[in-house]
């Protein structure tokens, strides 16, 4: 499923690098909570921007949840690179998303030279209910 | 293309219920600047929190304009139903966004009884750079 | 993730149904080899006009088999309905398709009462692999 | 929109290429219709393997123009190159599609230098019904 059989950084270190990326709001505990082959889990914790009408989770937080996610995935794999870009993401919306911290699980289904594909399902509230699931694509820097 | 012959709601009636419901960081000058038969036009004033890391506009923030611009076009067909809820999104990220503004123009491909269907165009930048395009489908509610 | 506690056709009845709105040059060995709650597994024998340059089963090839494990999905979970319509399906080519048969694995991602969203993970030849993953949404009849 | 200021191939050109490519059942008729610069329109006729139960055009048949028109508007503007794969592909099908001739009409979203992504309308039928919508992005080769 990918060519790479080593992590380039930890969890923790991928939390680091990306954290100074997010939007200030939700940088405060915004957690990779696991990296390995192939996988990385991210929480974004609940915070107030995220809300929408109706006591929900806004379509914009799982996407940033989602984003998120796919970077620490390609960046736990690939290294730090700031060059990788989301060239396209395709978002199913599966059920209302109870309010709650956001745990996104991303998987690669694909690690080139220069494309990498990866799916994301993502979970929200108390029950950690599986609200959207998501594909996407980031096109890679060139790597020796 | 599409089914109604008569708009439901003005711009200005569409950007106040849309208000209410964004992201309180971005409601400040949030415009609906036209709705017509099967388009509507909006604008996202720049914020702060749309940046990334290169100076340019996020993946999220972009997200959130299309978000914003197929809800728009929605209602404005059907009338202010809450119960509209997004399907799916697809997104094509096209070139780095400059930061500005964020303009995004929807189109209707579809309105059917049950489902929308749209695509969105996204510029930002002084020079209005084309940076993103959108499709995605709307679940509508029953009507009569 | 989906609301149906028992099947409504078994993997024989979902394979009849089916084979009579396959192009007639995929009926030949067409094999529903499976379906579980929330899975289906389709095989499409390989067949000449599969082929494109390069020795390699074409993007048609795959489209075809991927529509038709979703739609087994559906069907095994809802009955034989004839009105379910695919309302969209989002494809990811991963690697180049060796020639053989198609194997197609549907899983469901969440049934409602008004769309089924699935996805599909698609491998070819020899040594099945894993060559292309769809995501896509069916737009169902009203039942009672 | 792209950065080429000259096609490199005529339609002509193209048809004969792309023909080569096609499943037996469909190079019959296959008409590169227009190549312009950002566009190109190709023509599928109808063919018995397109039907579909409904007296409807299949989409396996509406991927197939898709796809065809997607390579012919790519290789129109980068010249024959054969490793040019699609990564990606997003279908919104919008009604059911009356037989008949499968039109499709490709527009360049962007050519860059290592991913070109397009958008392709398609229109069956006597009466050119607007039948779906699609996007894709397809994988370039190095070019100097």
């Amino acid at each position: 499923m990918n060519e790479n059989t080593e992590l380039k950084l930890t969890a923790a270190e991928v939390e680091a690098v990306i954290k100074g990326g997010l939007p200030s709001a939700t940088q405060g505990g915004f957690h990779v909570e696991e990296v390995r082959q192939g996988y990385a889990r991210i929480r974004l914790p609940y915070s107030p921007w995220m809300l929408r009408p109706g006591n929900l989770v806004s379509g914009p937080a799982l996407f940033t949840a989602a984003d998120a996610a796919m970077y620490a995935l390609v960046m736990a794999h690939i290294g730090p690179v700031v060059m990788s870009v989301t060239a396209n993401m395709n978002l199913h919306f599966l059920s209302a998303a109870p309010t709650g911290d956001i745990v996104a699980e991303a998987k690669l289904l694909r690690l080139g030279l220069r494309l990498a594909v990866m799916e994301v399902s993502l979970f929200t509230g108390a029950e950690k209910s599986f609200v959207a699931h998501v594909t996407g694509t980031y096109a890679l820097p060139r790597r020796r």
